[in-house]
């Protein structure tokens, strides 16, 4: 007779599981986090800076820094304002994962922290595929990146919760058609809140923070 | 008596052997082929857009686009200026992989072309593990995502034959430590040509187009 076979699970399942479980595991906490992504050099640990500026008088704030390779620039600059981080090293893999993320919790007091920010891996495509637990995922675009990523990325700009358009202060400098970008935008991802900033003059920032603060909250309060 | 196991390849043995013949094909035909990688935005289509300028007077050129979505937007704009082009989507893969590069290979009349510019998939990360069968690789950064992706993005740093800093016009408007830049690519890359310029205004596109001419010269006569 002849055995059954067992088929395990495909990888994008028991990812989903385990960011199912992660998520659970904030909420038992209170904790509110939530996921950047971006392409390299868009400004994630830029918003960040500018986040905790805002908000750490009157949020427990947190940092989670995914990088591929073994330096700690990002995590330095975070807990250089007092704030606790962690770094994830991925050895070269191209996003963070459920597992990542669950491994890097327990390095936490998450009783003494409301809002967990994850940067993950400055990457437009993998990131997209992997939930981590989160319970909000941010995209940063980049205005001298160009007008026409939502047109060449648009599996990044379906998944998303808010998007962030950074360096507004160069649009004098570079061709970048704010419609023809946000007409993109609305095809993918429609009615989604949208927040033009530039972490350079802090120009359009405050609208950002306000939106956090309320989501996490709310988030705490759920 | 227990029965032999066959190990087969790992993926990236087979790629490299498939890139290996495709670099043989295009020795065969005369073709001096180069990769071009960079992160989202960093101006892969604008550099083309240039060099086709500058070379398609005395060289014979043609294009392979990589893109995520099924949108022609790059091999719209270099068709537009009579070269021809072919455009490879990824179906949402983050990089061109060897056999991507052997299928697009058929469409062009090799014996017709000097010169095959690929433009890789938006990414710092993967698109380093999968040789193509190229001559060359060229990565572009792009001076506003910042002065520190050397030190972030190394694995990509390490394998390029040529590095472009583009975007130069807009260094008097964002924070771009040239020197520390160069001692992370030095660290990395030692010695490795450098082209900084402005796809924009055109400052520095020379010294690039002279050296990626020479080269597909040297290469034709190799």
């Amino acid at each position: 007779m002849p055995q059954r076979v067992t088929v395990v699970e495909k990888i994008l399942n028991a990812n989903d599981q385990l960011a199912f479980e992660n998520q659970q595991r904030l909420d038992a906490a209170g904790v509110f986090a939530i996921n950047i992504l971006a392409s390299p050099g868009a400004g994630k640990t830029s918003l960040i800076l500018r986040t905790i500026e805002a908000l750490a008088p009157r949020l427990r704030l947190a940092v989670i820094e995914g990088d591929t390779a073994p330096v700690t620039i990002d995590a330095d600059k975070v807990t250089a304002r007092g704030i606790p981080a962690v770094q994830i090293n991925t050895g070269g893999e191209c996003h963070l994962d459920a597992v990542m993320f669950q491994t890097a919790l327990p390095q936490f007091d998450l009783a003494q922290i409301d809002l967990l920010i994850v940067e993950n891996v400055g990457n437009l495509i993998c990131p997209a595929s992997f939930k981590l637990g989160t319970h909000k995922t941010v995209l940063i675009a980049s205005v001298p990146e160009g007008d026409d990523k939502p047109y060449k990325y648009p599996g990044i700009y379906r998944g998303v919760d808010a998007l962030i358009i950074n360096k507004t202060d160069l649009l004098p400098y570079v061709p970048f058609d704010m419609d023809y970008f946000r007409r993109g935008v609305e095809m993918l991802n429609p009615g989604l809140v949208t927040f033009p900033l530039s972490c350079k003059t802090g120009e359009g920032l405050a609208a950002w923070t306000g939106w956090l603060e309320q989501a996490a909250l709310q988030g705490k309060q759920a």
